[in-house]
């Protein structure tokens, strides 16, 4: 361990471990973050296997993650080797160290506590992996990481006091997900992937030929396009609405700095169109968790829509791990629970 | 002239000329295409301007014209020095080589031949360039080169008889354009970017990494698709539904090689769809006019809305460059004409 980062003794360690990052947190016995890490192994850039890990490929694959966890945060592991070991996302998927299969709904959220999937790691550790999410069904959906944010807002909201009877989660993202959660079993949730064709949009389409890296100049366009993805006879549909970017820039009338603000508008304002007749009976309590100005770019779409939103959480994976460690008896309950 | 190559005098060189491609088209006085070739040059990939040219930007733009123009049909120039040559596509934008503005509509699509923009080439000779059309409204619409498509799908009815009194033209592409065309008016026009949102999609989001390149296994996994995406209560839009893609395949429900054919049909169903309250009344003639296999696919969706199809046309636009030459007395207009 660095001699300058002297910790009390973890309960925790907790590993948030997506496709193109590694975070670790190490959480105390009351539920708070001593100290927490960011390295770029994620799943899909991972280290060379140390040479001496064996020609098989499952074997070399393990001892892949093995080196990103040790480098990341090899210290902490030897010095509190009695902390429980947590982690979620892509960790988990058939990609990932070990598979931790979806787990179906409807399910209580404390529920995958029971279905953490164990890897023995060397010298005998266990690192406990959660499991995604499964919607079956026609379409089925899948979530693998945002589960655990689901957790954290409960712990959040349940810390201080807020009313979690029911709620509808916006987790915005490159895949946004939307939980109706009641009574913390998540009953229904959807997936929408509006960040990540915001960005082949802007990056691979003649939409960005014409785009402006600089500042907007003018703050009205985001709003001016929720108000054009609003449901109205004559719509055409999002694929028509987006080229609207092009044909207002063709004419003047969206200068090169507002023309992302427009397509951010467009494709969130047709998302939150979509959820439009699934917010307003039953009345759930609308939270958003995820980058706060992401999140605050929705909370407009649904105030212009008349839905305000309760609360904006972010950075709530640790307090999703510990919640999720405590009910799987991983880490000792205490009585008094800090919001983190 | 390539001595093998021995053509009748052509009374009109038309040029269709993109961002990608140059196509050019020897037409004779009854409308008949004598020849036709094709080059690289597109507006995008012009040679450079031989050397000479001068160092103004824009003499040396026009040389760059002239030089692709020289090398794809120079010949037919010069052995033919009094046909008409008249060009359409984005040679008439900004980036062309002379802006032809985009004509207002509603307009008569044979009123285009009275906006010609002409440029004067070396030597004297003129070519004529087709303006597009744009739709003035809160939200434009524009197209260029389409315009041209549509005044051959209208020489093509016409030559066989066919009732052109009230036509929806759908042009599949990587742009779709669908134009209500009333008595040969371009009434209305809509723009769908579903073709370029399709390869965007596949070759740089999450939903491409399983797909697979050879032969569908599955025929009915377009047909499926698009009645996914019909307007159905609780429908969460086009950005919810490409998901499926992804999930179907991880739940072992799409093969690698039916995922294009799943991707392909949600798009175009969503397209279909947005256009179906359009369909009904008053019941316009449907033609589709485009590659023929993509077309197929909307005659598919169109199909299973009960919207069958009355006509696939392609390779018209010589047969518009036609129509357009002969309206604006660039060419002789002859009492009987061909269907090309």
């Amino acid at each position: 361990m660095n001699p300058s980062e002297r910790m009390e003794a973890p309960a925790l360690i907790g590993l948030d471990w997506g496709t193109s990052s590694l975070r670790a947190y190490a959480v105390d016995s009351g539920g708070r973050v001593l100290a927490s890490r960011r390295s770029e192994h994620g799943i899909m850039h991972l280290p060379e296997a140390p040479a001496g890990s064996g020609p098989n490929a499952s074997t070399q694959n393990a001892a892949r993650f093995e080196s990103a966890l040790q480098t990341l945060c090899g210290d902490w592991l030897q010095a509190h080797p009695q902390a429980a070991l947590l982690a979620c996302g892509m960790v988990g998927s058939a990609q990932g160290w070990r598979e931790a299969a979806y787990h179906p709904t409807p399910c209580a959220i404390d529920q995958l506590a029971q279905a953490l999937t164990p890897v023995v790691r060397p010298g005998g550790h266990i690192l406990h992996i959660v499991p995604g999410l499964i919607r079956q069904g026609e379409i089925p959906n899948v979530m693998r990481g945002e589960e655990t944010q689901i957790a954290g807002v409960l712990q959040g909201l349940e810390a201080t006091g807020g009313d979690v009877s029911s709620l509808l989660i916006g987790l915005p993202g490159t895949h946004s997900k939307w939980a109706w959660v009641d009574g913390g079993r998540v009953t229904r949730f959807e997936t929408f992937m509006t960040g990540e064709v915001f960005a082949v949009l802007r990056h691979h389409t003649i939409l960005g030929r014409t785009m402006g890296d600089g500042p907007p100049s003018d703050a009205s366009a985001f709003e001016r396009a929720i108000r054009l993805a609003r449901p109205r006879a004559g719509a055409m549909g999002l694929l028509a609405d987006i080229f609207s970017t092009r044909t207002l820039a063709l004419t003047g009338q969206l200068r090169a700095e507002d023309q992302p603000e427009h397509l951010s508008g467009l494709l969130i304002g047709h998302e939150v169109a979509a959820l439009l007749p699934h917010l307003s009976t039953p009345k759930n309590r609308l939270v958003l968790c995820g980058e706060t100005d992401l999140c605050q770019r929705y909370a407009t779409a649904l105030a212009l829509h008349d839905h305000p939103v309760s609360a904006i959480q972010s950075g709530v994976v640790a307090a999703g791990l510990w919640r999720i460690a405590q009910a799987a008896a991983l880490v000792s309950a205490v009585p008094q629970i800090t919001c983190i």
